[in-house]
């Protein structure tokens, strides 16, 4: 039994990284940070959890909350994280950071995109929080990066096919749809109900910060830089992100190619899902879940292969795979706590 | 011709009126104030009227919009409307005013429940703006204080079974179901999408401050003192208020007695709709429209009668029936500019 | 570990059913029926199962399944439960029915109701399945007899002041709003996607099902015939009922003195959430959890209280409280496999 | 005024045309046909038609129809409409058919595509129903195939850029994705309210129908076979077709160029909106009105521009742009009937 403490504990990725430990049988929950609801119960904030955990969230800094546990899991604003995290792995605590600090290896890119770094002498030593592709570094990790929830889609999506170096990376599209949890529980206008229910659009072209980390996973995938569009749109649901990746074939291979490769690739994974011929992917299908569901789909005549993907955006693209990476940094069963059936409908 | 104002235009109810008179031919529509958007155009804020008009918003005061037009609309908060109205009404500008400031005839009550009034001396004036039941004070009205959404449904709902002298008074129960639209555009996360999809509940239970104009217009349709049970529910939808309202018979009447009360009730009125045996109303049928619809049950084992109305809140329950008054006050057919028909689906 | 059968597994109870019991310690799930959808991997039929069952659909007859199985789940549609229970019953397997074809103890209601009863010797032995007030009878029953989704919450919510006499119970109105899985899976226009959506309406008014079985169950509480003014509405949304329900106090009593009742009444429950004085339910707080919530308030002016219940329709009010009882009739703990947590947002 | 028949009046393109037609100050609504409500009024079937007609659905021949009538709309399935298209046209009845059956030049196409062709010799006589294309042709014609919806966005996205010759035509990618109500109004599961709420999926990819018409369409506007890449997606919304389309730029030309090229080619178009820099359409904007909003992003650096239409399937995308087409073929203002503003929130 670890101590585990969430720093930012009252954003949508704060309370379902509680939701998941309450039930984790190896983790205990001792101190969950909030400056907005310091001093409030849990349960008055998100009712859901009235007879499920009396704490209340306190004001506390890195370093008492440090003290008291053995991980710590940082789910406040990029910026805010890095201020923290050196606190935590100075004093020992394993460190899943949910934020963009320490996504980006190269500093120069994390500066053109967010802001200056304040703590980039430890960006080497963090570990791309992706266990598909990052396992046995994540083990040995104090510091873990976590994923966004963009790039989870779509690296996973695309991860065999660079591997096996069967696509052109000039021509990878990435075109997402993510339910609206994404944007977080800030007030703001554009994520009033009314603005998105019965709306669907695009958003931030070629501006969302979640670009430089796709191209960077991609470009590691294919051994050389790749740049591809990515284009985000807000689909009017709570959860879940699609994404529909083309890109052109540079091989002469067949669906069934593709498919096995795919197959091979995820085999023992316990959260990707390669679907088979005809059956896509669909966001209510891995709600609530810590799946990745990929779909595959060959144009022959185009010579395109089509890819699409599927995950929780709160779950295998934030708390979820957080929550992994702390099994597999702690020795527990990748699985532990895990065990989530997709809620559908 | 007439020149008309909104001031607090880019609210949903403002840009609601503003979307029904650029299609009135009576109306042009002059001056668009909003200190939040001042000189933003308001195809900026509400992409929707791209090509429809090149307005921007402007940041005016009562004086200036009034030497402009000779009609306004004050779709700002209650408190604002008070402090403005009386500069209109004083310049022999006509006033229809969406806000509570006028509502309430004992100044007493609108301070209990609201703010201290700071031109209460207006309020004699001031008519209720419900042309079923006031229609010909409203041709004649320089002030005319605007219903309030919950209180249109629930008016229009009791007041034939009221004048019928069929219910008990005491036994009125409204239990009225809301879109989201109803609490404006203001960022809070209360109404946040993924706070209100997927979730339904009730709220402000005996605290909802259209219940002292529900009660103050059942009293004077039954002609003594009403005090109903109101509680208001949360609708993931955008728009519509439905109302479920029970009241207990007094009178020993058939169904078809009081289908008939209402059907006379409201044989000649060009927006409400009483439906027949059978049929509910849904807010989706109502939906971008100035319908009040009607439905009648009567549970005659309990003697009971159970009402159904439903609004489109933006529409009956704010702009819609605005201009209906507007409509009245200026000589214009009633219906003019108000042929919508409902989006459904 | 007890081997299980559903019977009737492909509609949304059915899958629900397979989610909880996939992940119970005891329990091994062994068949699972459904004509529409025979020879079908489960998986194909419902996507979110990928990975967590091999199984396919069979077409099975009660005494095959029985053959096989230690308890069945019997989630077909009324009329065709009575036809199988039997069966299973004789060869001592242990039943939960979640049709209605057990739940109303007086055939003559339930033929008023439904349509003939062709196995109403099996009535007497049927024991209604809601734990919080049949749970000793149901920990040595064979046959239970799972409650409706409506009367669970209607039933849970006025039971502490039936039994502590404090209510009118001629003046009990119950305004119930069901999310749209509680109509299940068949195809009908009435439930289409465009139809529901953007909507809200009431329906079944004074014809709806569970009118005898709410009755039965109030009647049995207040040691005394009552009829309840019950009117269902159909919510925007995949899970969850809420019920706002409404009675005169014939004591005088405090808010304190009723949340007090509620709360000892309901004070060891493990699936009871007794909400404090201003906090109201919602069904996204219950979403996917096995919980029902309860809020309170008392309109001291009018002498009324007012009593909020929310559940899950599909778990507490169907699959879940079915595992409950299967936990209760096995001897397992009460609420294992059913310790889910809230999936909100 | 003319006379005018929707053949097939009951579905969800039916009841669109109606609502406009009711409106429209020169048609009037003389027959309505439908099988399955025959005899029922309209208002039973769509009571949001309750007080807007008294018509009752018939069933008709053609020919009785033709009798009546000066134009009619077909709002049929496929496979139906091109059995009665050539009794209407031989009787001097023109005609839009909001079908399949007379948009594929190439009946070999139609046939590998649909069905069997059994009035292929109306083909040439029959005009693509897009006035942005084909105005002066349409004026003239008898016959005129109403465009699809993905078509219809797919093609005034493109047309002005194939039209300039500015991107590689083998490059292109149409990402659409559609609100529920193009599916219809038939009964199935996959468009249940639980099937498509919280989910979000690609489907019938490289398989749907509207694939050959797009081809169709861009081919002959690039003047050279075109095959584009089309990927239909499923919105949890109503109405509304979003189209991301990528395309490879074959020229060296800016932001700027795109964006006159765009607003110069459709300057005078009454239902076409190009939006400025930094601005996207959202299905939202364009509920319930006639426009086909486009937003325009350049990537410079990968040499592919990005184009984004929204529109309201069943207005611009049906019945909207039927209506259009009715304006022109019978010489009244093209926007008459049409000037519908957008239902937002």
């Amino acid at each position: 039994m670890i101590k585990v403490g969430i720093y930012g504990a009252s954003g949508y990725t704060g309370q379902e990284l509680l939701k998941i430990l309450v039930r984790h049988p190896e983790a205990e929950v001792v101190a969950l940070t909030s400056r907005k609801y310091t001093g409030m119960p849990v349960s008055d904030v998100y009712p859901a959890f009235t007879g499920l955990t009396k704490q209340s969230y306190i004001d506390a800094s890195a370093d008492e909350v440090a003290s008291r546990c053995d991980m710590v899991f940082l789910a406040v604003p990029h910026g805010q994280a890095m201020e923290v995290a050196p606190r935590f792995v100075q004093q020992g605590v394993k460190v899943v950071d949910l934020s963009a600090d320490y996504r980006l290896r190269d500093v120069a890119v994390y500066e053109e995109w967010y802001r200056p770094h304040t703590s980039a002498e430890f960006l080497s030593q963090a570990i791309y929080g992706m266990p598909e592709l990052y396992r046995s570094e994540i083990k040995d990790a104090t510091l873990v990066a976590n994923p966004g929830c963009y790039p989870t889609g779509a690296i996973l999506g695309l991860a065999p096919a660079l591997r096996g170096n069967v696509i052109d990376t000039a021509s990878i599209i990435i075109d997402s749809k993510s339910g609206v949890s994404g944007a977080g529980r800030e007030a703001q206008v554009g994520t009033l109900f009314c603005e998105v229910n019965e709306g669907f659009k695009a958003y931030k072209i070629g501006a969302h910060r979640h670009t430089p980390e796709i191209d960077q996973e991609l470009s590691s995938l294919a051994g050389g830089e790749v740049s591809a569009s990515f284009v985000p749109h807000l689909v009017p649901a709570n959860r879940g992100i699609l994404s529909t990746i083309y890109a052109r074939l540079t091989a002469d291979i067949s669906y069934t190619d593709v498919l096995e490769m795919y197959q091979s690739f995820y085999g023992e994974e316990p959260f990707v899902r390669v679907y088979g011929d005809g059956m896509y992917p669909n966001i209510a299908y891995v709600k609530g879940s810590n799946y990745c569901d990929i779909g595959l789909v060959l144009d022959a005549k185009k010579r395109r292969v089509i890819i699409i993907t599927a995950i929780d955006n709160l779950v295998k693209g934030a708390a979820g795979q957080a929550v992994q990476n702390m099994n597999l940094m702690c020795g527990f069963p990748e699985d532990m706590g895990l065990q989530l059936v997709s809620l559908f409908p």
